[in-house]
């Protein structure tokens, strides 16, 4: 029954009214053997024991988000992110996970320059690999939805992502494939075939569709099936080229977190199994 | 002092607050040569007195807004949405304007085929084009943002508008250029030059991009300089393919609309001399 559910990974914050102890309850009880974290809950609990808690569960952590945030202009600012950055990577090696989630940073204010900003980025990814690559920890920059690329991020595409972790060992930099940010792209197909072809496949995460966005547009992401993705077809194109990694449903929502946290992974296993599968 | 405003059109859902008889009076005082205008209003007035007052004021119509959701699967709905673009195509020749402007439908309800939904759209300008071209008015298919894939406009980014242009003569069907919907993409220079090359910018038009984004994300566009946009960057690249049409200011904010009309048509003015020219 749970067989089905071997590349099956939670992200913590899909049920974020759950601790840390229930989150490796909940998922080892609904066999689900991954688990994406987030630094903020886990530094709350201790990154020692949380690592514990995790392992000792028999559980996998498959990515920890997020270090990022690298478009800064001001020095001071500059340092200050990199040392945020090292540190998220000693978290992730400490959590026995080989893969830290990116969100790369929007526009500076009063900055309107997106193409000196994916720079910045790239000259943060020259410092930050070879620190992450020792410590066994890749890089995996995320294309986040182009309605976040002044606030958050200015990587909006797979090919921008690529763009950038081309220029990197692929052990070091790679990209994650999120629905949730790609499902609009008529070029993601293709994308998804080079990422795949270079080995740069780090992540791949689901959340689905739906409208209308709530104010502010972040906590609007969808239960799987409740909106536009179509997700076998992106599955099919992901394990086309050879990935064979972690699946990880990564979604946003108050409603779900109003709910049972065992009822909504429930859900999502269910939802795994008859539109992902 | 207006000379340098000989290619500035105001949208009237800018200020939506005037009437169109405000509309062409405030126009014609601020030394604004063009407007750009929406059925609804135009219906309201009556689309022959409306057509008279904008001519009598000596003001060209520079587009009309807007026809398009062409991506209904069911026969009865796609007949509908012909009929009623043939009504646009009147409306748009009787107000001499030769642009009618094309949001072309978002996925039908319970569909997740993003493919299909582009083909039904060149189904329907294929059918329409003809039509529009006896009446002289030209189809306009404006990319929206990626925001709006699913519920408004499955053409996201100008290549994806370009590749349904093409398959028409570009005396037909052409594009919008608008900023707020593609300020994002690191590929739109190269789009704007091949759109350029093949005569196909029909309209371009101008917003500034703003956040946090409101609920429904319809309502949150910003005025010009108040944004992430760089809107001399998209004019020098949009006037070096040689084109030399309306530059249409198209900006919905309830707060531009709670405020007195000639004030903000005064400060649009202001910020396109400055940010634009």
């Amino acid at each position: 029954m749970t067989q089905d559910l071997t590349r099956l990974s939670l992200n913590q914050e899909t049920i974020k009214q759950w601790s840390l102890p229930e989150l490796a309850e909940g998922c080892v009880k609904a066999g689900v053997p991954g688990v994406g974290l987030w630094r903020a809950p886990v530094q709350e609990y201790g990154v020692e024991a949380a690592a514990r808690l995790i392992r000792d569960a028999g559980l996998a952590v498959t990515s920890l988000c997020r270090g990022g945030f690298f478009t800064a202009i001001d020095p001071d600012e500059r340092a200050a992110a990199l040392a945020d950055n090292r540190a998220a990577v000693d978290e992730a090696a400490t959590l026995g996970t080989d893969t830290l989630i990116l969100v790369s940073g929007g526009l500076p204010p009063g900055s309107r320059d997106l193409f000196a900003a994916r720079e910045r980025i790239a000259d943060a990814l020259a410092e930050l690999a070879p620190y992450a690559a020792e410590r066994g920890v890749r890089l995996a920059i995320e294309p986040l939805h182009p309605m976040y690329a002044s606030d958050r991020c200015v990587v909006s595409t797979l090919a921008q992502a690529l763009d950038l972790a081309e220029r990197f060992p692929a052990d070091q930099v790679g990209v994650v494939v999120d629905t949730y940010h790609l499902w609009w792209d008529d070029t993601v197909a293709d994308q998804i075939a080079r990422a795949g072809a270079g080995g740069r496949i780090a992540s791949f995460q689901l959340a689905d569709w739906i409208t209308p966005l709530p104010e502010g547009v972040l906590l609007g992401r969808g239960q799987l099936g409740d909106g536009a993705v179509d997700f076998r077809w992106f599955r099919e194109r992901v394990d086309a080229t050879g990935f064979d990694g972690p699946i990880e449903v990564e979604i946003f929502n108050p409603a779900l977190w109003a709910r049972d946290g065992a009822e909504v992974l429930a859900e999502v296993a269910d939802r795994y199994r008859t539109l992902v599968l």
